[in-house]
């Protein structure tokens, strides 16, 4: 998307066709800066420092990183050694995995002379791969939009809610949750976005809102606290908030306080819809409070803060009274009776097992 | 309630029987420090710079103020003007022009030379009438929790989640929302608080964290959006939260998010308890969420988070991206339907309008 009028990516090759740039978001939201990878250690370097984060864009970085090494040397050993290195950056990331496995279907039994070049293509084919279910995704959304707006007076925007930060930033272009935003906002439809806080880690507002504001959507940051007021008095026509894993049955994880939002939407009669690619649904489980299990980060996400003051120096604060305990849930789940329908690259889904499974048979 | 085994009230007459002592709770949770009032201007620098804060804390420091004015000029015009300023500091708490009221029903008509002992002596007796009542509210509330741990193995704690500071620390002393927590730890009935960290201005996480941990009770801090997931999981066994205004059905306006918790409590069948002393009800009207305005406050709240650093300098740092609108609503109104009970100085009467109007049938 854009940043101040300049169409970007979150990881993109440079001019001299080998090395890879991408964005350190740990520096959002108060520095844009590129760092370049110029070996498959730069890579495991920036997914383990989080200088990229999202699932998709962790597994077009990890792709990156391979064809860095079969550029340096593409060898067996040294491919499989940079498999390892860069799976072990964050063991726990699926799309990581996926990604990997696909590089080494694609290298593995060709002459090492050839490596390199297909391992470019692999990585490239793998970022075109997600921005396509992306621009999927926010196609099938987009017509929830226009739907609501047909029904607003000219100029009237229509207000969705978002909770933490399912955008471009997390992918490698439009993002999920965002891309109905996005084709929105470019297709001329009014659009305003309740961008939640998304405490501890606050990606709502140094990422969400960052990226909306420099591709020029309106936005307005609110406290998580927040949206059910909103809701209350009409100010939300719709939320969409992503999803880390989805059940069969349509049982929603998501970042930590989407539950609340959605019992919110329920209770004011405001459509919750979930954008998500297809291969986040988890056809293995059905009940996502049972099945799922909920990472406990440590409690200095919660207790420090890291912000710019006023003469521009970055600092880290604590603010709960010193030797409270704390805790730090990282994900809730959101069962699936809340849940409007997933906004999927097939189209808008019943949050229902029989409709999930219609929809996407050949993995049900 | 105790500060590291010793007991405290907000405020309280020093040993000189005239100069009056407050804690500086813009100080917390990183510093304990009092400081002196002298004077009625000291009276009214500390309501308006809210070195205290909590509509009856901020009544009896007004109280004082007037006491401070008696001693040194008890004139009908010296009064007047003591009245004129300490109301201007936070002209829209209801509490705040109650306790003046109070203070000139007892000075007027006087003879001055004997108003500054009748003064002194009213606004103890408001600091007094204060206690009793957190007290009466503590007394019902335990009987709640009482008959939860009756329920539960020996030694298992009863678990309550709060949202905002309701806590000693916004009253003379007990709290509303603690009193029967702070009942129930001092009767060794075994009690865990899940404290809301309650962002924009973290009262949970700076001031109820910190009351609860130096009283000694059990305590675990946790983001906004973490309640919903905890009581999905059997880990909440009731709600406790205060209350700016409640209407004569039971509508209950109080901190932004206290709604969500509610509707959370609501779906998964955590008993949703509101503490009240009376004089908040507003028998005037009924619907609070057509008829109690929602007070819109500055952005910079949500933008700028003041704490510590790791060496100890206290700094302010801003953490939402730069130049994204942000939108600061103070309160929310829970529905009457969502509130199990409003515990009250006269016991726990059901949020609707014929028990509130039965039991306080002087007023409705």
């Amino acid at each position: 998307m854009k940043v101040d009028g300049k169409p970007y990516r979150t990881i993109w090759l440079n001019k001299d066709r080998w090395s890879v740039e991408i964005i350190d978001q740990t520096k959002f939201p108060h520095r844009f800066e590129t760092v370049t990878l110029r070996a498959m250690d730069d890579a495991a370097r920036a997914i383990k420092d989080m200088l990229v984060r999202g699932a998709p864009l962790i597994g077009a970085t990890a792709a990156y990183g391979m064809a860095l090494q079969a550029r340096i040397d593409p060898s067996d050993e040294a491919l499989t050694a940079a498999y390892e290195r860069l799976h072990a950056t964050r063991p726990t990331a699926i799309n990581l995995k996926w990604a990997l496995d696909e590089m080494m279907k694609a290298l593995r039994n060709f002459p090492p002379a050839e490596r390199a070049k297909r391992a470019y293509d692999r990585a490239a084919e793998i970022c075109e791969e997600d921005v396509a279910i992306n621009q999927a995704i926010g196609r099938n959304g987009l017509e929830l939009i226009k739907a609501i707006a047909a029904k607003k007076k000219p100029g009237e925007p229509v207000n969705v809610l978002t909770h933490c930060n399912a955008g471009w930033l997390a992918t490698v272009d439009w993002g999920t949750a965002t891309a109905p935003i996005y084709m929105a906002h470019d297709g001329g439809i009014p659009i305003h976005v309740w961008v939640d806080e998304t405490r501890p880690r606050n990606q709502g507002a140094s990422l969400t809102a960052w990226e909306l504001g420099h591709h020029g959507v309106k936005h307005t940051v609110i406290p998580d606290n927040t949206g059910g007021h909103l809701m209350q008095h009409g100010l939300v026509d719709l939320c969409i908030v992503g999803t880390d894993r989805t059940t069969a049955s349509g049982d929603v994880c998501n970042k930590i306080g989407t539950y609340l939002k959605a019992l919110a939407a329920h209770d004011n009669g405001v459509p919750f819809y979930v954008a998500l690619p297809s291969p986040t649904i988890d056809f293995t489980i059905d009940d996502g409070l049972k099945q799922i299990p909920i990472e406990q980060r440590s409690g200095d996400e919660v207790t420090k803060l890291t912000g710019i003051t006023k003469d521009g120096r970055i600092e880290t604060v604590d603010v709960v009274a010193p030797g409270s305990p704390v805790a730090n849930y990282a994900f809730d789940v959101t069962p699936a009776k809340y849940v409007t329908g997933l906004i999927t690259e097939r189209g808008v889904v019943k949050a229902e097992k029989a409709a999930i499974a219609r929809a996407f048979p050949e993995r049900a």
